[in-house]
């Protein structure tokens, strides 16, 4: 029974109009002007079939990624990229964490995959060890998807781990793929980023997106970035020949123009709303655990069910409970613009 | 080795920006106006994901085919639909016509299915016949991919045929998908339709989409419907949970609010220009295969190559030595404005 597993829709449920909706994570900054701008102008041209290779995006992504434009594929957001990598790399094992974002799990099932669940530990805060490269060298999987940071616990991971994932995969045949989607809102992106391994590793494919860091979901946008030119080609032929319509492949460019301010100017104010969110939240007795990412991740230790109380509130939050590896104690609450960030602590606040 | 199989993608080539791009068959009518304002209306409401269930626009789509929104999943432009389909059938064996839209074969492929191909005669005028009907009897495939009318032959199937497959379906459990993609531009609609079958048939999928009726190829939305509601929840759950954007949605709402007016306008045009392209390129001696759509299907007896030689005067048309059961003699036009039309002609005059 197909079940639907993210945050983000409070806007279409009854009556939610008006909710401050904290379950998705969308910079708060908001979709750029020239984003706009730019679907606009396009509209008229909806009358041609998009460029199914989105030639002048993967240019563009080109320049801001530092890869070559061959090392691209766009699809239709980054689930498109999640549900076409398994398929394309014809993956029977794959290995996924517990907690992670749950795409993985169902792409998995949709293929008949064997799943196989790294457990992430509360009490190693989540974090993940080495312990993931023990198992990969045992389990042989075809595939491994990371998340980096992770989502919903807003971890990065630990360099040298994905290097030395990326030296065991050589031997077992695996394809490492990590989704860097929150990446470009932590402050050590480049210290983080697995893109440096592309060239000496092709089993290496690092999942993005537009859709968190230039508040666009609504327009569907990811890539894939790998040096494997052999998947990319499967890529395409695992899926439709036009995944990113011309007004996603628009958007993607205007964004890309500006991005390098935007980016700075996001990741300036993520950090200390963040960091305010995250010390009120430990003052008022919630296990937090320190997150590098736009969201904030916590376990209510309270015996309510912090989201009930705080939709009664107007507020919307996303629990954990439907994540593997989590209960309903845990939650992720997305930072927001500083109004919205001050209501739901207001909020919090009176709940005990 | 991926292959960009499909014509309109003239505009993308260098120096082509004023190519009369007849490889693709999207309605000269152009996209309406209020399709146009829909879009921009939806922009600042990209901030947020999508409605997953495409809820307002199944509604819409509802009243449009006189269905239940039940029956109705909406997904990336026809070729989503073409593509989750087998998978959420698990379909194993897939019977294809030859000729037909090449994306059945593709999808087919891309699940490593057994392909069937039921090959279609230029002395019966490319028409299906119960000779296909015998044949799923012997084969028993998991689905077949019928195509009405018939891309790129124009041919309308003869109505009692799909009533034969669906009858002897129920016995060899094989799933039915009849694209009706462009039916709506042909006069016999209402009559043609297997929309009637749907009730009693669970095992018929109709596809259709926005693209070409619309003239909104660039967008990206098309939908399947089915009486089979474990097969919709299959079809959510094999791929990604956004598959149609905010715009796609918001184009897809505003398409319906006047389609009688403007389907109307549409078929009348279409028929009397396709009957003049017709004529006229039976007159300058080559073979027409009288079609029902908006595209004129011909083959050439001459010794030159008829898309190289229009493209030399700038005009793109389809050549269909691509599609199986077909070879480069035979090729696609679509029916475009008044003077697209006249230029095509004028330049095929000229040519012998």
């Amino acid at each position: 029974m197909y079940n639907y597993a993210h945050g983000g829709n409070a806007v279409y449920e009854n009556n939610r109009e008006n909710t401050i909706d904290l379950s998705a994570n969308i910079n708060p900054l908001g979709m750029p002007q020239k984003v706009k701008d730019a679907m606009t102008r396009e509209i008229p041209n909806c009358t041609h079939y998009p460029d199914n290779t989105s030639g002048k995006l993967r240019e563009k992504i080109s320049e801001y990624e530092n890869v070559i434009p061959e090392m691209i594929f766009c699809g239709n957001g980054a689930s498109d990229i999640i549900f076409r990598l398994p398929r394309a790399a014809q993956a029977k094992k794959i290995m996924i964490t517990a907690p992670a974002f749950s795409d993985y799990e169902r792409a998995a099932l949709s293929i008949g995959a064997e799943i196989h669940r790294h457990t992430l530990k509360p009490a190693a805060q989540f974090e993940l060890d080495s312990g993931i490269a023990q198992s990969a060298r045992n389990e042989k999987p075809d595939l491994i998807y990371l998340c980096n940071p992770n989502n919903p616990t807003g971890k990065l991971m630990k360099t040298g781990l994905i290097k030395e994932l990326l030296e065991n995969s050589r031997e077992t045949n695996t394809n490492i793929a990590v989704d860097e989607c929150f990446l470009d809102f932590t402050e050590k992106a480049d210290e983080h980023t697995s893109k440096k391994y592309l060239k000496n590793y092709p089993n290496l494919i690092i999942i993005k997106a537009f859709t968190k860091l230039f508040a666009l979901p609504g327009i569907r946008l990811g890539y894939a970035i790998t040096s494997n030119e052999t998947l990319i080609d499967h890529m395409h032929s695992h899926g439709p020949d036009w995944p990113v319509s011309n007004l996603a492949q628009a958007a993607g460019i205007a964004a890309l123009e500006d991005a390098e301010n935007y980016v700075k100017q996001t990741i300036r104010y993520i950090s200390t709303e963040r960091t305010k969110i995250e010390k009120e939240l430990a003052r008022l007795g919630y296990t937090v655990y320190k997150s590098e990412a736009n969201y904030v991740f916590l376990q209510n230790p309270y015996p309510f069910d912090l989201r009930e109380e705080l939709d009664k509130k107007g507020i919307r939050i996303r629990s954990c409970g439907n994540y593997n590896g989590l209960d309903g104690t845990y939650y992720r609450i997305a930072v927001s613009t500083k109004e919205n960030n001050a209501k739901l602590l207001t909020a919090i606040g009176t709940l005990k």
